[in-house]
């Protein structure tokens, strides 16, 4: 059967479904992707999720695979590194990587638009407003209810197609997911953190400047949490707070007005200071839970979970999206090695990808440690600065694992994770050294490198 | 409230169910208990788990503190050691614990019966066949759906009644903890093992003789998996394979007849010899998988979950049923101390039982390994007569962990993990000892007892 004969059906057009479709499409299949959420791009929504996410190299080779990264390039603000704001004020900068090398902000809802736009010229078919309320993993078949704002009324009220093929891109709380959960020999796992979340807000100043430094992510280290903050291209700023549920301080602990606006008041003072009302914002959005989830396998006969629906982790390595991207970029490759034959490429797919997806979970976790504490600590500093110098004496050889991840997209996940292990024993060691504060330039660097093997 | 105003439902009328109704009525509580399936004392049902089971100190304790232990024990057929069977026939003998320590093998269904009819005597209320098609965490109602076969077709189909407090006792699958964990912040994972399980049966011999020693757990150890025999007490033996779903062997390499009766004949040739029809029993009875099931939290609003339902187990370590109802003893214990304040016992329920359950997961993953290979390895043997040694010379301060897990009830099942894992270092050090096979008798005994600290 050529392709353009088989229907494949992709639950979820979030960033994930909808980067898949352009691919699928591409190749020459039917595309039909459902979604439960109207059409972002007819009403203005509340996406339920962060506003903006930081874009990088895993996820930009994805986008130019299908000619998509110059147009989104030109919307995404460039972050060279972190930068770190102490309780009193005082900044420090902590580049990412080398010269030229850095993450992009870019707006969720933007890079959803163009995604589906750009689907839907191919003639990939969007479906909005359609709940899935059964997957059939038996027969490739899905349940589906559309919602009662559902634009066509001719419609019936449940419908039950078949495909070829089921992709849940359906991310974190997928139903598709769901659905294999309750079959035998399927490893589930979800994992919430102590700590939720809250957005709060940093306008443009006047004539839409921006009211921090354009071009870094910014960071409010505070050992047991954290505050970082994003720039939007309005010259606004987008503010998380990362903070315990439960404990002192913590989401629990400040009830009253008063209460809320006093700890953000002294623990953000410069922040704060460019917010028009943090306590109301504080009080008015939201706050939400962080999980990982894993799952094996992704397959169960012709029914794929790819994306968050297959590995949601927490936003702490800035690497959800890009993972997910990177997802669609490898199954595309296997398409192309195995010339379309599913029967291969969906059991090498999932047995390729499990690896890394749950190295980059393990590295988002321990990355949280390292953004809202060790970032704060001068002998994490030098350590920085130590590896910096290896990496520029050694290329290479020795790339620090935050480069390994964001910027060297040709190195795996879980081949980063083992490094950056290694690594961390050998640092260990020459921190160790006498007087290292002093001596650091003087290191024998060959020989640290040499132990990497 | 007193007591006998509240009304608590208890999903399921297992083990585990059965057991906490009677603790809970013997408090005053009106008990309610909801089953799926027909009730097992009328119909001769497949109880869709393994047909007997090892009972051991901690559930004896459980049994005994609601006076039921002495008949039961009338029925159990105690086994003092395992009998390990190689390849070639040759029988070896090794003693779960001191004289006069055993474990029980006892009719699951038999247990459950005992436990459901004392339970009725006392005023629970069972209502069988009824599916619970919805749990409401908010409202501690739950949503029942009789089922076709239901004796009393007077009720309506659907019922929504409403309790002081919900309790799952409903198993590895349970619905209760389902309803959890589509809420927020809810821990929760499925592990299945590479192994499923199979059961045959040795008949009795003639006059209801025991083909085998009677007062022994048999294993067929064959490294990568195992057979395993527990006595009945007609004098039969049932068997369970232990073995891959794939690879070679495994459930799926052995296909035709003759691949199966060959395999069979060959790896447990004693055994088989006992059976009448090894091949047939193999390709009529079931395969099954194994998981671990862990969650966190126990507690939704005034909703429990229990047992399997809380911390489902592999059946390596023969503590599944025993952990359920250890659950109910420290529950039962919880209440005496505060008065029936469940808004104190609760979460105090699930705090000091999680580390206990958690350790009793990983210590019957590890014994798998134990049972199916080391049980055959001549280090390993000498390792536990030199452990028996020094517990003989030091009762109180050297338990091997095997008798601390299965026969010393106070030591909490996390100690005995935490005891174990140290003297596993000290025992890796006495091992490498020069000329250990004839010297072990005279090793500095206090100083491997002092270092355990």
């Amino acid at each position: 059967m050529s392709n353009s004969k088989k229907h494949i059906a992709i639950i979820g057009a979030g960033l994930v479904g909808s980067l898949l479709s352009i691919y699928l499409i591409k190749r020459g299949y039917k595309v039909s992707v459902y979604e439960r959420r109207a059409d972002m791009r007819k009403q203005n929504l509340d996406a339920g999720r962060s506003i903006n996410l930081a874009l990088s190299n895993r996820g930009i080779r994805a986008l130019e695979s299908i000619g998509l990264a110059e147009q989104l390039k030109e919307t995404a603000i460039p972050m060279h590194g972190r930068m770190m704001h102490s309780r009193e004020g005082k900044l420090s900068f902590l580049p990412y990587g080398k010269e030229g090398q850095f993450i992009n902000s870019i707006s969720r809802a933007g890079l959803n638009k163009v995604l589906m736009s750009a689907a839907e010229q191919q003639g990939v078919e969007f479906h909005f407003e359609q709940r899935i309320t059964k997957v059939d993993l038996e027969n490739t078949s899905i349940e589906v209810h559309h919602s009662q704002t559902a634009a066509d009324h001719r419609l019936p009220d449940v419908d039950r197609p078949k495909f070829d093929l089921v992709i849940g891109a359906d991310g974190a709380f997928s139903v598709v997911r769901q659905a294999m959960q309750f079959t035998d020999r399927f490893d589930f796992s979800q994992d919430f953190i102590d700590h939720g979340y809250k957005e709060l807000h940093i306008p443009p100043g006047s004539n839409s400047t921006f009211q921090l430094e354009k071009n870094a992510l910014h960071i409010w280290p505070r050992e047991s949490f954290m505050m970082i903050a994003l720039p939007n291209p309005d010259g606004s700023f987008t503010c998380t707070l990362f903070f315990p549920f439960e404990g002192n301080p913590s989401f629990s602990a400040l009830k009253t007005n008063e209460e809320i606006s006093t700890f953000l008041q002294e623990t953000f003072t410069d922040a704060v200071a460019l917010m028009p009302d943090a306590s109301n914002d504080y009080k008015t959005n939201p706050t939400s839970s962080l999980v990982t989830m894993k799952c094996f396998p992704w397959v169960k006969n012709k029914t794929l979970v790819i994306g968050d629906a297959a590995h949601a982790v927490v936003p702490f390595y800035g690497q959800g999206m890009n993972a997910g991207f990177e997802d669609c970029y490898k199954l595309n490759q296997l398409l192309d090695q195995y010339n379309d034959d599913w029967d291969h490429v969906l059991p090498e797919f999932q047995m390729l990808r499990k690896p890394d997806t749950d190295a980059i979970a393990q590295l988002a976790l321990d990355n949280f440690i390292e953004m809202r504490d060790l970032v704060a600590d001068p002998e994490f500093l030098l350590r920085k600065k130590i590896e910096a110098k290896i990496n520029a004496l050694y290329p290479d050889q020795w790339i620090p694992l935050y480069s390994m991840v964001t910027f060297n997209e040709n190195i795996r996940y879980s081949t980063a994770y083992a490094t950056g292990q290694k690594q961390k024993q050998i640092m260990d060691e020459v921190m160790k050294t006498p007087d290292i504060e002093n001596k650091w330039e003087h290191l024998d660097f060959a020989g640290i490198v040499a132990k990497l093997g």
